[in-house]
């Protein structure tokens, strides 16, 4: 327990996930102090315990850090060296600097799943020089194949700063659009499912993995997510396998998430890593017998870990993303809590086309009836049906 | 959804049940306003929406209400003429004053229990007068034998305002121990266990109802809840169906709890009522499809119940009170988070000895096994074993 106006942990961020970290600390009998940008944000909302400040700023990340025992966070934009500058005045950060600053940038990513041995894309780092990083695209097409997959090392998510690039001609173009950030290029995987897999990990290196999921991507959002996987026992134990090396190797404290790409011919190989929890793992809440949330906590905080084991044969996770007519998921709430067994979570968050608002998870026996309640509750809320 | 500055639901009180009751707001979406008489109250420290000042004030209660499109509450003791002034503003309260009205009266619970039909304890209302009122005592003991059992009327909780009276010779003393509110005497009931069962009512009439638990009691206050009790079918049928009959007979909205006894002849008899979630139910919140916290939300805010099924044969919940010499179940709680399967619920609350502190529960295929992870969790927080 943290000293009088000492809060047990910080949290860099106060959006979703911050939201139900927060939940998820009322039962440890813990208020979170949160560092959110704005008042309204969707943890602020339920959390009396708030510093305004933007998570960019050293000085708001530093007045977090030094009133809370430990530090963590909601999402990996912050600034690598501000946190170097935090753990050099001996602030308490889970997941540490070191290992932040290899999971920001997706061509350290890239340099330690190979170091590692673990299958990757085939990848390449692209030069600053526009013209120069064009070539290097072309040189990645040709020899590996089209289409290829131009990525910005840095800030990307839900698809943002993520392009296919079908073929040499859309090459400048798609260089263009991709702004000043270091960029690389890498293989363009032929998809046949997408996979995830959350391992959680203490300081003194206890770990416990989720089962591994499907992730249903549209658009480069993820859009549903179904538990377990119903893939080969050996895909899952590969999956699982490099999580837990991954973990080891960036000395993971908190929760990782391991996406992975499942081909045609079942070579499995890892997509992206992200230090915080994660939108595939959602399900947790209900599914698992201790939610990434509460292991975020425990893990962050040196506890002991709970289990992560299924408590239903079945789970599907669906989200629910702002409809086009930016329409409030909140206005299909009753309807939503008519599907049976329909757990819904808004976020309370501003109604925005294609913005994260909320999730709804259905557990059950029959992974059918299970995906067809979690739709229709989730199309409630955006109003379909 | 509530209009800007005006609340989803108001809770009055700010104990452990309206923080477990904000935490299930978390996934609705909405962020209760709480009326707290403490800003450190252990719900206040988990919700950012509070309102200082004495729930026992017609004026804060008014400043709650009449800025919360529904009111509930997380204890019994609010005045009764305050709810009907409120609702007299037209002010929504859920449960309403009439409910309220019969519920935080023993002697008109009784008779709720008796013109329904249901077997309760056999009973009398006693005078003002404290010598009218041993008189009463020893013609009660008198006619239907001893031990009988003095309660006071009103605000007796956990124990408190009840007293067991073994013979004539304790029957002044008794009565002069429990000061100046009105009582009513009882027959001891020969009790073999106690049972519980929650029914939780909307607003229209739909209704749910919980697997019926055995709770376990020491000196008046539940130590332990077993789900589902091991009991009869037609036993448990008999208490669901009398929560059925007085949640409709007391125009419920929100949650029913309803203690029983059982004797060692297998007859069973209704002890009490509570209106709001209960200590009964706490299991619900990992141990059922929907916990008590989220569907008393769901039905004072009128939307579709939750499912009440167990998620697993077993369940057990063991409260976690404050150890004799003070200290602080928090510094267990790394050891009770070893303990596998051991969901730990701390309120946050100041330690002292006796007072409910938190709560811990194991679900399981096995019950004797649940019980003892239970058990031995909770010991951690208490500095056991």
């Amino acid at each position: 327990v943290a000293p009088v106006g000492r809060a047990a942990v910080g949290i860099v961020g106060a959006g979703q996930l911050a939201r139900m970290l927060c939940q998820a600390a009322v039962g440890l009998g813990i208020t979170p102090r949160l560092l959110a940008a704005v008042a309204d944000d969707s943890a602020a909302l339920v959390d009396p315990d708030v510093l305004l400040g933007d998570p960019g700023s050293l000085d708001a990340l530093r007045a977090l850090a030094s009133t809370c025992a430990v530090t963590t966070f909601d999402h990996e934009l912050v600034d690598p060296e501000h946190l170097v500058a935090l753990e050099a005045e001996g602030h308490v950060l889970r997941p540490g600097a070191a290992t932040a600053a290899v999971v920001v940038d997706k061509r350290r990513q890239r340099e330690l799943i190979r170091d590692l041995g673990i299958v990757g894309p085939i990848w390449r780092a692209l030069p600053n020089d526009a013209g120069e990083a064009a070539a290097g695209v072309r040189a990645h097409g040709g020899e590996h194949g089209w289409p290829v997959v131009l990525k910005a090392a840095r800030g990307g998510y839900d698809g943002r700063g993520v392009r296919v690039v079908a073929g040499p001609s859309e090459v400048d173009g798609a260089v263009a659009s991709m702004g000043a950030a270091p960029l690389l290029v890498e293989e363009g995987i032929d998809i046949a499912f997408e996979i995830a897999v959350q391992v959680v990990r203490r300081p003194g290196g206890e770990m416990v993995v989720y089962p591994v999921v499907e992730t249903v991507q549209r658009d480069g959002i993820c859009v549903e997510v179904v538990a377990p996987a119903a893939v080969e026992w050996e895909v899952a134990l590969l999956a699982e396998g490099a999580a837990r090396r991954l973990a080891e190797a960036i000395d993971l404290v908190g929760l990782l998430a391991v996406e992975l790409f499942v081909d045609p011919h079942g070579r499995v190989t890892v997509n992206e890593l992200a230090v915080r929890p994660h939108n595939s793992a959602h399900h947790t809440i209900e599914a698992c017998e201790t939610s990434q949330f509460e292991n975020h906590l425990r893990a962050v905080l040196d506890l002991p870990l709970g289990a992560t084991t299924l408590r239903a044969p079945h789970a599907v996770m669906v989200n629910v993303l702002g409809p086009p007519d930016g329409s409030d998921p909140a206005d299909g709430l009753a309807r939503a809590l008519a599907v049976p067994g329909a757990h819904v979570h808004l976020y309370a968050k501003g109604a925005k086309a294609g913005r994260k608002l909320g999730h709804v998870t259905v557990c059950g026996d029959d992974a059918d009836d299970v995906r067809a309640r979690a739709r229709r509750a989730a199309g409630a809320l955006v109003g379909e049906g």
